[in-house]
Parts: structure tokens; sequence; C-alpha cells
């Protein structure tokens, strides 16, 4: 299934969001690949806000999966990548909020080229101070978890279907001027 | 210098921030390509909160140039892509914002893989207004002005320096928990 070396454009386009993954778990190698790709994300001032949590035991999944309306999705991944916005290194919100979700890109990429499958979880945020509790980083003596803002979760595993067909404007909807 | 079939992995790790290009153009087609790997970012709700303005010509990238600190750099690219938030489309910021450093993350890894370099530059946002009024898209019928949020600009071309050498901070600084 790993789709190795397929073109970054071919890769780009073929990528889904999988929501239903088989039972077979990721091992920590994997994730160390995904997490490597997320953090060679560009940033402001290579402020690298970000931090995350990777959530494999069921019984924590059970109680992230209570945070949200998708919770047959985070109880069925095998793995879930929480990604917060560390306020102690941010220096802009838009400009944060962006150097996120260029790493949340690169992690999907990867964990599309490798054959898995994920999906980028946003609904979950509007419980975002529960999951900073539940995930509390205190004790690993990194951060208050104050400091910590819940920006996306991804869900990943090894894909159970196949996902939709995506859908795109025409770049003639979104390009309003070339000159 | 095309790194075409660099594994992914690979590919993310070795892009870097190109300021100085050779006076060679860049043509459409390779502006379509990118442009195309931008809108198959995900967005929430797939709400593709994104527009551009491509600016290839001289007379206009001296006046864009004249909003930034980095001058110099706009004026030496032989392209640049200003990305911009649609607020006609917008139902989320954190997440838009997101969603549009995904947009612009593929555009710099398909930019990187074919031999091209880019930067991604931020602080042109200090004058967001006047680069919105610049490239006025009223004229397009697509949207008034004010409904446009400049996101960042992205200076390209072909590559004349070799970008620097990339620092990130080790996985256990940044991963709080793995449980």
């Amino acid at each position: 299934m790993a789709s190795e070396y397929l073109p970054i454009s071919e890769l780009i386009k073929s990528r889904r969001s999988i929501r239903k993954f088989t039972s077979e778990p990721i091992d920590d190698a994997m994730i160390d690949q995904i997490l490597t790709a997320g953090i060679w994300a560009p940033s402001g001032k290579n402020n690298q806000p970000w931090k995350f949590a990777v959530i494999k035991s069921e019984a924590l999944r059970k109680l992230l999966a209570g945070l949200t309306h998708y919770t047959k999705i985070i109880e069925n991944a095998p793995c879930c990548i929480a990604v917060f916005l560390d306020h102690n290194l941010s220096y802009d919100r838009t400009k944060d909020c962006q150097a996120i979700g260029a790493c949340i890109q690169n992690m999907l990429l990867v964990i599309h080229d490798m054959g898995l499958g994920a999906v980028w979880l946003g609904e979950i945020l509007r419980n975002k101070e529960k999951v900073a509790e539940l995930l509390n980083p205190e004790s690993s003596g990194l951060n208050a978890p104050s400091n910590l803002e819940l920006m996306a979760v991804v869900a990943l595993g090894h894909p159970a279907e196949k996902g939709g067909k995506g859908k795109r404007k025409a770049l003639d909807e979104v390009m309003f001027l070339r000159r």
C-alpha cells in the first residue's frame, strides 16, 4: 500500500481523510517519523510553536473520544496525535496557526506516503480546555497546561476505507490576479 | 536540480528558505502546478478559504516590494504568490489560518521538488491592507478587496543560493506525552 516515491504533486492530490482504521497498531518508529516531518515545517522566526501529545492507550483514547462528536473515530484509531500551540513560544497568532497548519500537513503527507490513513479533527476544539486538562503535561515538567492550546487532533491508523473523492474549486475560481 | 521522486520525508527536511534568485522566469504551467498543490490542502468543512494573486510584472513587484522591509527579495524574485484569507468563506479564524498554512506548505514542497526555491514572507502583513489595495481584485468581479486579508507572500524563483542549515528542536522537547 505504501506509495513510496510517489511524486509530491500526486501524493498531495491523492491524500484523503480516512476515518476508519483496522486494529493494527502503529509502532513508535513510525510515530517518530511522522512527528519529525511535522517539526520540519517552517514557522515565523523559526519559533516552532507546536507541542504534541501522542495517545495510543485505549483508556486515554476513550476519555478523549468523549470530548468530541466524532467519538467512534478516536475510539477506533490506534493512535491520535494532539497538536497544541505553546503560548510561551507564540509571537503572532495568525502566523503561529499557519505554522501549525503547515506542520499538520507535513504529518498528513508522510502518513499517506507510509500507506497509513488519517483525519484532521477540528470539532474537538470546542472542548479544547478539557483536552488540555486530560493530557495535562505538568508531570512532564515541560509546561503548565494553561500555556498549551489545542489546535487539532490527528487520528491515524491503517486504513479500513478508501476515502472520498475529494473536491476542489478550479484554479480560476481562486486566483484573482495573474499579472 | 529537480529532486523528483525524493521521498517525502527527505523532501520536507531538505527544504530551506531561499531568498536569492536568478533572473530566469517561472512559466505559467509551473505556477499552475504550484497553486494546484496548494488548493489540495485540507480545510475545515472543505471551505477552501484561500485566494491567490500571482505577481510576475516587474512594475507590480516594485510596488509590492515597497510594502516590506524585505524589498530586495520581492524585487529580485521572478514571481510572488500573495495568499489571502477570503472572509466570505471563513468560518473559524484559527482553523482557516491553519488551512492556509497547510496550503502554503504544499506549495513550498512542490516548489522545492521542482528544483525551485522560495521564501514564506510574513513581515509584509504589517501592511496587509495596502497589499490588498494594491492587488485590488475588484476589476475581476471576484471579491471586494475588503473581504480579502493577506496571509503571506511566497517569493519564488530559480535558486541563486543554497539556503541555511535548518535547525529544529529534538522530538523529546516538543512531545510532552506518549502514552
